[in-house]
């Protein structure tokens, strides 16, 4: 059998194939010359694979898809403190205001606008770098998130410094407020050289599912960003990634996004995909018009909405039962805060007539920190009040026996005897 | 044993207890005059589990907090297109526009600043609804929401209509702009009376929970709510919940939220938590200084953050054996399209020797929507590649068994043979 | 002969009458109702002489061409500083903000606008005032600035209260910031019985005239205002008075001027000129689209702009020449700084040989306060250095003979005997 | 005698001078190091002569104040309807708007803030020019308004450019939307250029007494501007000279007046004065707090406000006698349109037994425009009606004796015998 997964996507790419709406950015002859009709679009999930359809190995500059990674970046080497006093982090609302400066602060709004972007990239390898070893720091990160070696287009880069008569206006006010420290032209050259940066679908679903997944890429399996910084420049992406329309974006697709100039569109789902797409025509707000129908579409087909309540019914508390002197506990699924909590609520209310209780975790397919340290306290509180307690954990899953008073768990290495009455 | 997690809200009280920072609200005279100590939170799980600590039983009137539930009701009993009509769904920003009313439509930027509100009011029960069956729908709607009979303190009400100047002017001005008909002090009084009603912080919990849990009030388990309308409610949270510094709440507590001036709170985690605390003094922004202090602590030390990525390692699929002439595929936990994906990308390397393939879902908790046409896609397939395919779910999780061309699945009535050789 | 003036408003008219472009105001019943045909003019100089032309003496309502008048009521009746603490005196520049509230003070931007107007209106006979006694005091002020009884006409003012939500939004909110005392509906009713009072073109060009004139009606010759209240009301309704394009108005026409909704359009300019034209048909930014055609070519043909220099080469030092032992000083015209110092000028250069000067200021038409001070200070110095100083001055145009010093000037009944012997 | 202006002007200074607030600028180190105690002024009349006291002669960099002038020489050079696409004509209002471009059209608000100021620059001497062409025209302009030769302080200028980040930003974003052609640097350099020039306050007041006098330099009586390019830039003063505060500063002082950074302020009253004042100290506005001093303690000691109506009782009709067959009319003073009215007037209720008129205009000052015009409009009108007309005008005053119709009119020679008999 094959999956059914990459005829969707050639489904989702049919259903807007024949929109040629819009128009390529024509601010550089480059971008002007470019081929309006390529198509393409890739998923990786957290496990790694990767689904592409169409176009989807066909190469093109990053653009301001680069702006979450950099800002994930400058949020790893520099902590939130110091990225926050450069830039801030509010939706800009309204485009009334040319350069989208914080009234009284003089930071830019976001990092996900040209000024923030600026900003940001500035952050990168310190603020005495040069631009070539930021660039480079920059082209290595990517690289990590990619999975594979990528190049800057320099001659993209150069043309585009042509007509940068916006970005030079940006880079000389942030100068103006020492928001900046390098020259304007310097600060422009490092950030359209990331800009640069030639990538395809594939490339950056692997990058989005990086930052989906909380910082591990998930094809090398390499923890390339922290959690927090994940969290953050989703959130990021969320409030400001759609320009003018942020909240709407939220509201009916529901996946935090962000959109290049050259065609491209990414998508992050935490915990769950990372999403790409590529068709160069773009909307009256800079978006690809093609790579908006994807999304919309695969939002109501999938119910990947951030806002989603998977349906409610997962018991992680798998059954209770009694075998000989020892009552056995066991979970299943995944152990995080709600699981916990549902697993020791049920506990609270059983009565364990018998003294030693046993904790069957072999079906529990992982834990987060706050559902292994709720599960590890109600065991304690066990053995505190008199009972004997053992966990059976085949595969290794806890991790970390040690209780909050520094006392050891008991392990059992066989549950086999007791396994053969189940009855569940 | 008694769960944790009472303790761990006190805890959580007693951290921010002694911080006494902050005004209560005193425009009126009664909320001037109001206790500015009492200190209570509760928390409510998608099972409907109620945890209070602190002054959580304590009655004040919901004020702004009423908001996203209303706006979750207009777009229950209108619909998006009706609703998007009246309000638009972006974040205000910077409050420098007195009335936050969006250029060029006219309409309120949001739900959540006061002319969104009073406009959304007015879309409940029609627009010929006299006021006092409106805000009996409200208070009704409240009510089934919280699991309990709920009262508007109409004395509070008439007290607050003696100094609402500044919605009274909104009123006026939306309906010079034709986006309200009532008149401006029947739209006022309405949507004061909905402001007016009292409740706890445990109700609210219960309240945030069924936003959180697409629309079941998770205590008496009934469906008050569609789930693409509470996603829309909380992406609207999310955006706009928290005034002006929204997108900073957003990057580091991370929970769609809204607050009120009475010094309510309210957090909704889609698919996990309901979460509610109540302290009067109010920061310079109007949120609960206290409120926002467990607000933060909760969120850093539970990992609940929107943008969390819960660890992956998950496998639904658990595993692949031979039994006899079968090849039995067991699958656990929950199934989204995360899920589905993992165990259709397993199961296409799969060589099946054996003719016949057997499903088991016993170990399944729950499938989504998605999940369950991806599975039932792949039966489908290994069915026209001429395999004879089984179903085995003694619990009907599946509940619809028939294919995307029409014929049903077969399904087995017991596994034992097979389960007996199972060495997982 | 008849004066050529007349003709020459009709030819106005004339230039003007084919343009049937824009509408009539239409929120109100008795506005689009209105014949939009109608076309007048007038113009009233300062010796209170008035010039009509066309439909001069169909009577229509006043509207915000009330505005600057009970502005400067205001300010003769409470003084700047309390004005001023009301409204602020700023143009609103684009009309971006709903209400055109001041950020940071919350004042309305300036009087010109209907926030502005609401709060100054209430200024009016103090804050304690009932609406119908304020509104008597507005109306008699009206009354001796048109120099006849004016009427309001109620039927219309209740007319345009059934749609007043724009104006009733803008009240709530002052009151809200404590701008204004009254009811909201109270302020609404007074300003809207405020603009309900019917006039004409001609008792609107000598309203506008009066200002002009720094207070003193011409036609009745009754001080109205003080000199620095009708200073202020010009210089604001030349900052503010034409909305959006105040600045380009006074560039291109450079009249202070002032519309209203059903029509009317004033100008004032300092000295010279009272000017009203009555034309229903509004443009987009609500201003008589026949009257600013008047007005830009009256402005055109007649030099009449605010910053026009009219072409030096006045002497106001007619001759010096000797006569017997005198040395007289022959002034002549308009005597004011300028004019001073060009007389203080020449006299200082001058070598008077004989010991006794007089100083003839006959031909003299007027002094205004620094010019009489300059001369009478020349004088005295004079007088100081040995001089016998005498003034002819029949017509008693000097009014003050006192000195600096307390002295007193002497004066020559004759100067028959020197004027025989006039050789200029 | 001595005149008492300079001791009037020494008693302005000493008004202000120990009011020693405020701060020098300090962003460079020139402009940092200025001595902040200089305090002088001056004041240029129509005819010419200046005044001065105090540090009057103490050169400095003209900056901003080179703005109203340099866009006076753009309107002359190239015409409203091209400097109008360039930049508009409307007061910024409140500084919110980083870059004051007119939303829409992406125009400067103004030529009074420096985007505005370095788009006009552009302007001058063809957008083909080169910066020291440019530059150079500039310089000649302004020596030509001063009546001698000025020059550039380019080492200030340079010590500027090194910290232009603003300026830089401002010129880029102008760049973008192709307000202007330039590249930024050369356009930044061109504007600082002009901004570097040395004056003195003695300059200053000349070169405003030549916008004020309809754009006749008053010292060398050479015509440098036309009178409506010189209308337009006084009324771009009025409205946008004194950044945030201009409509206050137009009501409470009422004269044009333009700051720049190193201390100068000026001021033109449109027919009578120029002003200067300098003293280094700003406020918090930027304006130079003791020329703010002196202008408000000028305008109110002297009458000196735009809105000023000279007291009326002007008699342009000195009188009308009957002189053997002839009536004489005797006209004086300046004849504008408001005299050319009231003598059209009274002449018009004349009943005139004799068949000759005689028009005396020996004691007329000047005539405007529109004042001839009227004039012999009415002499041709009595010789329609049959009478006989001439003039007597021995100081060839009319210039022009030609009526609307072609024919002439006949002039006197000699009035002699009838002023024998003058009774007035």
């Amino acid at each position: 059998m094959k999956t059914p997964i990459p005829d969707y996507l050639e489904t989702l790419l049919d259903s807007v194939r024949e929109d040629t709406s819009g128009e390529v950015a024509d601010y550089i002859p480059e971008l002007a010359a470019a081929d309006p009709d390529p198509l393409g679009m890739a998923l990786c999930t957290m496990s790694g694979r990767i689904y592409g359809a169409g176009d989807d190995r066909r190469m093109f500059s990053i653009q301001s898809v680069s702006k979450p990674f950099v800002y994930a970046l400058a949020l790893q080497q520099r902590g939130w403190d110091k990225v926050q006093e450069t830039v801030s982090a509010e939706p800009s609302g309204e485009a009334f205001h040319e350069l989208s400066l914080e009234s009284g602060t003089n930071r830019p709004m976001n990092p996900m606008i040209n000024a923030g972007a600026i900003a940001v990239n500035q952050l990168i390898n310190g603020e005495d770098s040069s631009v070539d070893d930021r660039v480079e720091v920059i082209r290595e990160f990517f690289c990590e998130l990619a999975g594979r070696e990528l190049q800057i287009n320099r001659q993209l880069c150069y043309s585009e410094l042509e007509d940068a008569e916006r970005n030079l206006s940006i880079a000389h006010m942030l100068r103006n407020y020492k928001v900046i420290q390098d020259e304007a032209h310097d600060a422009v050259l490092s950030y359209t050289l990331q800009c640069a940066t030639e990538i395809n679908a594939r490339d950056l679903a692997v990058m989005s599912a990086t930052l989906a997944g909380g910082g591990i890429q998930p094809v090398t399996g390499k923890r390339i960003l922290n959690p927090d910084v994940c969290r953050m420049a989703l959130a990021v992406m969320a409030s400001a990634g759609m320009y003018d329309a942020a909240g709407r974006w939220m509201t009916t697709v529901g996946i935090p996004a962000k959109s290049g100039v050259s065609g491209g569109l990414i998508g992050s789902l935490p915990g769950q995909l990372g999403i790409a797409t590529f068709s160069p025509r773009l909307d009256a707000q800079g978006n690809s018009v093609r790579g908006v129908g994807i999304f919309q579409k695969l939002s109501a087909d999938m119910g990947l909405h951030l806002m989603a309540a998977d349906p409610y019914g997962d018991s992680a508390l798998r059954n209770i039962h009694t075998e000989g002197d020892a009552t056995v506990i066991r979970l299943q699924g995944k152990v995080n805060f709600s699981a916990a909590e549902n697993i020791l609520n049920e506990m609270e209310t059983e009565d364990f007539g018998g003294r030693r209780i046993v904790l069957d975790i072999e079906r529990v397919s992982s834990f987060n920190k706050v559902g292994r340290r709720m599960i590890k306290e109600a065991l304690r509180r066990y053995r505190e009040q008199g009972h004997d307690v053992a966990i059976y954990d085949p595969e290794n899953i806890l991790t970390d026996l040690v209780y909050s008073d520094g006392t050891e768990a008991e392990t059992l290495d066989s549950l086999k005897e007791h396994s053969l009455e189940e009855k569940d």
